[in-house]
């Protein structure tokens, strides 16, 4: 059901001084940094062997990351797995007993289906599960 | 110098229960349990896709993960790299003003050397770095 660890999505004060850890130090290959107005947050992403680092920093003073800096410091804030079909992940997970934080998956950054799983059932570990959508069936031409 | 990631630790009350949640709801392989000793744990790892979950539980009181659960409760206790020169990316990181925990390295389980890097360097979260050490030199015969 999980094909793998996309990213480990760490809430860091400034993303500046992140990277001179994580690319110049540890030698991660930064990939690009995005701005995500609706979550409030900068994000960078580097690659480590086809799992990556997401260094997230708060656009805001009282957005999601800014709150969880607040609240516990700087450190990983999630961990997101790859799956193939998130509806039946979901499904699955929601059988099994686990609470979602998303009932139904929303739009993530480039083109993918994303949802969160509660960390209450996840042993204090709130994780993504994301679905790439280049697959999705066409309803344009053709 | 990082290859991957090659693993995510995170600190549980109860490796049962752990496993319903990572193996039996979300579907990963569990390669096994191991008691360490030295370091008053118990480890069971979980493969998604090269990458491993490791669910760790303390056996003892006073011990690393204990403590860590007192503190922060259950979560994400750090997040292993597997390097190819150990030795050349302590000195690298060292050289960058990292604080490391481990100035040398010291023996994993399944015969790896491995070292952690201080949260204050990383963003809030505890890295390990690892090598695998089936390609040392051989110090017997032939």
């Amino acid at each position: 059901m999980l094909k793998k660890v996309d990213h480990i999505g760490i809430a860091v004060k400034d993303i500046e001084s992140a990277l001179k850890v994580y690319r110049d130090a540890l030698g991660l290959k930064h990939e690009g940094t995005e701005l995500e107005e609706s979550r409030q947050l900068q994000a960078a992403m580097l690659d480590c062997g086809g799992t990556h680092v997401e260094l997230l920093q708060a656009t805001a003073p009282d957005s999601i990351i800014s709150r969880f800096i607040e609240k516990r410091g700087e450190g990983i804030h999630h961990v997101c797995f790859e799956v193939d079909d998130i509806y039946q992940t979901l499904a699955a997970l929601k059988a099994a007993g686990l609470r979602l934080v998303d009932e139904e998956p929303r739009k993530g950054v480039g083109g993918t289906l994303v949802a969160f799983i509660h960390p209450r059932s996840t042993g204090g570990v709130l994780l993504e599960v994301a679905q790439k959508t280049e697959k999705q069936p066409s309803t344009g031409s053709g």
